[in-house]
């Protein structure tokens, strides 16, 4: 028995009629599920689904209850139905997941992930998929201090940030389909990019952020200290309440790049500590106002 | 003539009806003019008055416009007629005012500031401050990256905390006037401490927070960044966007206290990135759970 070689992608179907699926439920997989929902993806009255498996049936239960899924089932019952599959796992369960479940994918299906790390999963991909298969990375800015299919509905991807780190054999007509979606799903800016660039850039903006958050926290053992607060300690520590598994995986995977981000962190930092101690009145200011400029010039 | 060595403080009059005078209306200033204002403090139809000084002409009548003054004056008019000041002036400035204009403040007045350091303010205070006068330290735990009397209405000061570092001689009556006033400005949690022990603090939850945001834009010259941001990026940084002059002040004037908390936060920061350069998973994942709760544990 002979497969064409690129089936037409069963994921073109327009989104509403398509059947999607969401692996795993927790606090991305659960927002992710509500905006499809929201956007009428997946949609019953137009022939779609929305289907999710997750190790958790409490949480499958919680999702139907919601009318958030349409039905929960195993990876072997759901994968093999979906025309656009969301893998909302961390990355080492993504990794095994891939492994373990490359046979049931429906042929020509569009796979993506939101994981926070994207070289590792892009090596993966290109090794080990399917042929038939379209798999395009994908990471979207947005999170909650609080985990979750519980939190899920706080987890606001409204104006985000959405960042796809395609392959060169990802189909544009899928990638077009994809980003359609990711704007249904209410989000902002989308920006292609390398999977390296993405690590880099993440490094930066998530990951270094998050590590100096804990350091401070680590610091600090009174945890009083906040009647001292005015609102930029709170701002600048609430992303401590991580999650710690899935930090762990991340800083540790991307550990090569986080090191030099820190590396470059701590110079900075130990040259503004030397006009400090020094009492270098004019240099410091000139150097302060070089930053608030630069901050200014930046969105957010 | 003699004059009684302890009057009773003028201040005293109900808050309505008391001339309160505030030195220095950029966006502190401002911000405690307009509060004062909306709670019916110096209320002209009472027989109070709110009364400003600054040293720009334009942003006394631009209050005066929108009648958030009753009028601006020179110091040398303002003072002899304030049963109550509010010093909102950086710290060198506060420090030269107060030496300049010590035989201006009416006699008993009460005096208060909003310096963000208070080991140097509570020392000349302590030293030159008129027998018949009342200074009780203060640090409203409120601002705004835009700074100025343009921004002023932006800095809410709702359920914020409001340190008070009260000496000895201070008038037990005073301190509850004060108290009150604070709360009636929209604040929330007041905490009494030491100066030194505030100072200490505010190294921590302040200043650390402002030279970390200020080192992260420091080390990264690329203002489109913000498209990999997910919120916790913008938020570490918004402070970044600080005012050059105030805080090259309290930064080096707080510098002993500061140098040792930037200290404390390297030493923690170190010894996590050698637990992710180690790709020590156990240890790290369980340290990080354990900076989690003891954020969890902290308020706001």
């Amino acid at each position: 028995m002979s497969r064409p070689r690129f089936p037409r992608a069963a994921s073109l179907k327009p989104a509403e009629a398509a059947t999607v699926g969401i692996a795993g439920l927790g606090l991305m997989g659960g927002a992710v599920a509500m905006a499809l929902r929201r956007a009428g993806v997946g949609d019953p009255k137009a022939g779609g689904r929305l289907l999710a498996c997750d190790r958790d049936d409490g949480t499958l239960n919680a999702a139907l209850t919601r009318q958030v899924i349409d039905q929960g089932l195993s990876p072997r019952e759901m994968l093999p139905r979906c025309d656009l599959v969301f893998l909302c796992l961390n990355p080492s369960t993504l990794l095994r997941f891939l492994e373990a479940r490359m046979g049931d994918f429906k042929p020509g299906a569009l796979i993506t992930d939101i994981a926070g790390i994207k070289g590792k999963i892009v090596e993966a991909v290109e090794k080990n998929l399917r042929q038939d298969l379209d798999f395009i990375p994908g990471h979207p800015m947005a999170g909650s201090e609080k985990g979750g299919f519980a939190n899920a509905e706080k987890c606001s991807f409204q104006g985000k940030n959405y960042i796809l780190t395609p392959l060169e054999r990802n189909r544009p007509e899928n990638l077009e389909y994809l980003e359609a979606l990711i704007r249904r799903m209410g989000f902002g800016r989308i920006t292609l990019t390398k999977a390296e660039d993405h690590d880099r850039k993440i490094a930066f903006t998530s990951q270094l952020c998050h590590l100096i958050a804990a350091a401070l926290i680590d610091c600090e053992a009174d945890t009083e200290i906040t009647r001292f607060g005015g609102g930029s300690f709170e701002d600048l520590t609430r992303i401590a309440m991580l999650n710690a598994p899935m930090w762990t995986e991340l800083f540790i995977e991307n550990r090569e790049l986080l090191l030099g981000r820190i590396a470059q962190f701590e110079r900075s930092l130990d040259s503004l500590k030397a006009l400090i101690e020094a009492g270098a009145e004019t240099e410091l200011r000139e150097r302060l106002a070089r930053v608030r400029d630069r901050r200014a010039a930046m969105s957010g």
